[in-house]
């Protein structure tokens, strides 16, 4: 009780805006802001851990609106809206009348009436999602300015065209619980580097999320590809800025082998190309499916030529004493068990198996936390309430 | 809190029978037991705004089962639902056994053990949609009576073929927070008027809705449509018995113009001709798309011969002051927004959008009255136990 | 409440290790953790209609994974999930990342971090349902003893492709409340034979799983079914070792007259062969669409010759005092009424209509008690508690 309680403290030392703003990208927040969420969650857990009940909401709606497909994130959406006593409704698309005329301004409200938080997954459409999202809030604060709705909700991105916020704070979470704390992770070598796969069109959330949220730590990072698998310009720019700012470093360089040498840590994934993400989205928008099919046969043909970005036994040998931590946001492409060649090799995968399960486990309390720090100024303090309340998760 | 116990003891005032009836037309029901609806719905929405936790049911199921596509009333009955404590699940046709061989007897039973309400949407079929109800209601009470359940479920009409009790209240408790009162809205002139919009087959029940519950409350109902649109008459009938027995008025005219001419309140919105929907309960029945492609072609060039029916400025310059509420279920078909040309000038609808947005608002809380009038023969002493109890929604 | 007490009494005094182990078969609990369930279920069905809160959960998500179309399972699920205080969550497998590349071990961690139950219905394919679900038993087993997850979830068998325990065991509740007790199971003859459909491929699970419990009371089994329509030989000899060591009988015959002469309960249902499912199975994993329709008619064309096989009223006339308990899982494809010819005349089944009722409201309490027996060593304690807090489920 007296580490939650220190944990509690530390949450309301800091100095944040959270609850004035959506969190929509990792680089629009403070040092202190990216914290306040990190120990928000691991207060969270350890209150769960306690069986002490963390809803503090007894009724309200948590909206869930993907628009591609998803397991963890949508369970671990799920379970953060459970954890805080909100009961979760599921926007989907095509039961509803969005065919019908109904703005994006007219949906954020008609749905909104009782909710406390809305999750966006969109993460296909270049250019589109973060903006979608945006347009969602600001939709959001009209209809809650203009007295239709009695509550502002917390907008989540649960995955973007530009950022995965909840994946990368998530990763950053299980950095600082397995290396003991966000100072250790100071000057720490982290390899983001592409990977291949069989498969084509995956997001370029990922590796942008963590270039740039883990540039804010201090830490050593190396963005790796092969020439042409380039991310947004514009996101490489922030890592820059970030790597400067917080005393870190970033560079990149168009070989596996360079970005594992000497690395603490490797995140080898497989991306698409911005630029093919780009003739993707128009592609899409024109539902042009021949379009698509010639657009995927390229580049599973590009791809090929990069079988040998793969995180081998004989890469890791390569990382700092040969025993970097592995880290993927999952499903990983592993050869000889999901594909016949894919980004890792299958012993590799296997020795680091229970720790992706433990960095995926993080998903669900960051997610909780952000809610929490997006309605209340006090979150802090709403738990220290919960925890002096003391009711049971479970009734033993 | 004053104010919500003199909202909760009117509603204890009231004459009303409805915990032994479902709410499945508005007619059906007297003045008193539509006033505890309305009373009731205030009472949740005002003990919301103060914070306090409005369930009413710890645990149990609100069913849903929707046979059309929709957004708000799918969200509002959810809201509803967790208004009041029930947990959603829904009934999707598709996914269940119905189709091998259960009938609405059985299915009725089968999902009702634990449940305290079902809402159903169905609105696609003529002569079917409201009858189905009543057919659930009675092996409903079949299975309350023979003790295979043990708690008679609430059926919430989420819109039928006739009405659609949800909307018309909710636009009934918007219309007297607008004017301050029901007694405000004695003598006030409402003008329900087909307007063009370039879809077709859109439900019956708004409009017949509307003319069977603003009649009840002395208000001087116009209903305008072209030749041939006609409503289901016997509900035309009821309209006109309504308004002679409130002191009020209804008359039909075949012109926009002449129903907007002084108008306090004007509800321009397209609807598919009564013989029309006929036709296309038959052909639906039989399955036989390519006779309701054909049905879709005639009405949608009948249709264009009306593109005058438009809800312009000019239209809404006729209007008392030129000032009338103007009012739409949503979503409205905007010109040059959500199509070319429909039943309203973008800039009308722009300057009534959001008291649109704050009339949909009121769904979720006549939902739960209704929820609550059902299900409890003193609900304004059940709220009053909760407003006493004064459980937080929010721990903040 | 007294009554309630005694009831909780005897689950407490019961030899049970449910709480260390998946009910996955019948045949795999002892007696006395049969009875427990059974016992928890009335206990729970008791407290709710003393209108006492049963959750035991203040949060937590009960996970269900349905890969095959349900009314009655699915609501009985969500109802009982609801019953002890989780929120459903649907793995729809369609709209989730399995198809690429996660393995099972993999999603049923990152499904379960705040999960307490996982109810599967995989029922469709022989040798694979049964065995899926201890497959995902192990990695939960893995994931928790790992750290990654907080708790181990139960799961909760909805219908495999050899036994469908929460059905049985609800049969089972049905005939101790119907005959007054356990002890008066003893001797009773019950027939559960085959009965001619027009459709085929109906799961083996509810045959096998009444033979399969049934021979644990000292009743007399008798199944029934024409040449060609065996069980799985394995659950036949299971179902033989069990009446030899209750005291009861097994037999089979080939004749429905046979079954049913001097039978106290008859359970007649129909099932696809064995040696059919067997190679059903196989065309299913082969995605052979052409064969499978074949299949289906040469079944068809088998099950045709069988017509006699018909719950009539003649056949009734032939059981103790023609007045035999008419039993059947729903839906029954009634002659006349769902189907031309199938397993039960109409006068029949509406006699027996209401019993039939009972018999599936018992499936809620069946599967919550299992929740509880295998969530608490002392699930009896557990709901003593919830009976002395006595917070009321509906707060009239």
């Amino acid at each position: 009780m007296k580490e939650i309680k220190r944990l509690l403290n530390i949450i309301e030392d800091k100095n944040s805006k959270l609850h004035e703003k959506d969190f929509l990208l990792t680089w629009e927040q403070s040092r202190d802001e990216l914290e306040q969420v990190l120990y928000l969650a691991e207060a969270l857990k350890s209150l769960r851990a306690s069986n002490i009940d963390t809803r503090v909401f007894n009724n309200g709606l948590g909206i869930s609106l993907f628009r591609d497909n998803s397991t963890r994130t949508r369970f671990s959406y799920a379970s953060a809206l459970n954890l805080v006593g909100l009961t979760q409704q599921d926007l989907d698309e095509g039961k509803s009348q969005i065919a019908h005329g109904e703005t994006v301004r007219e949906t954020a409200n008609m749905i909104a009436f009782c909710a406390e938080a809305i999750g966006i997954r969109d993460d296909m459409y270049l250019g589109a999602g973060n903006a979608y999202m945006r347009e969602v809030g600001e939709a959001l604060d009209d209809g809650f300015n203009e007295g239709v709705l009695p509550q502002r909700p917390a907008i989540i991105n649960l995955q973007c065209d530009i950022d995965h916020p909840t994946q990368a704070m998530a990763d950053l979470a299980w950095l600082k619980e397995h290396f003991g704390g966000l100072d250790n992770l100071k000057g720490k070598k982290i390899a983001m580097t592409w990977a291949y796969s069989p498969s084509y069109g995956k997001p370029l959330s990922v590796p942008q999320g963590i270039i740039g949220l883990m540039t804010r730590f201090g830490m050593d990072v190396t963005l790796a590809h092969p020439q042409g698998y380039d991310l947004i310009p514009d996101v490489v720019d922030v890592a820059k800025n970030n790597a400067q700012a917080s005393g870190g470093s970033f560079r990149q360089v168009a070989s596996m082998e360079e970005a594992f040498d000497g690395a603490d840590i490797v995140y080898p994934k497989s991306w698409a190309p911005w630029q093919i993400m780009q003739q993707r989205t128009e592609l899409l928008r024109q539902n042009d499916s021949q379009g698509l099919k010639a657009l995927e046969q390229t580049c599973l043909a590009q791809n090929a030529q990069y079988k040998d970005w793969h995180c081998t036994e004989a890469m890791m040998k390569r990382t700092r004493d040969g025993n970097a931590l592995y880290m993927h946001c999952l499903p990983a492409d592993i050869t000889g068990v999901s594909c016949e060649r894919g980004e890792v090799e299958a012993s590799v995968f296997e020795r680091y198996r229970i720790a992706t399960y433990k960095e995926a486990s993080w998903k669900p309390w960051i997610i909780a936390a952000m809610i929490l720090a997006r309605k209340f100024a006090h979150p802090g303090d709403v738990l220290a309430r919960r925890l002096e309340a003391a009711i049971p998760r479970v009734y033993r």
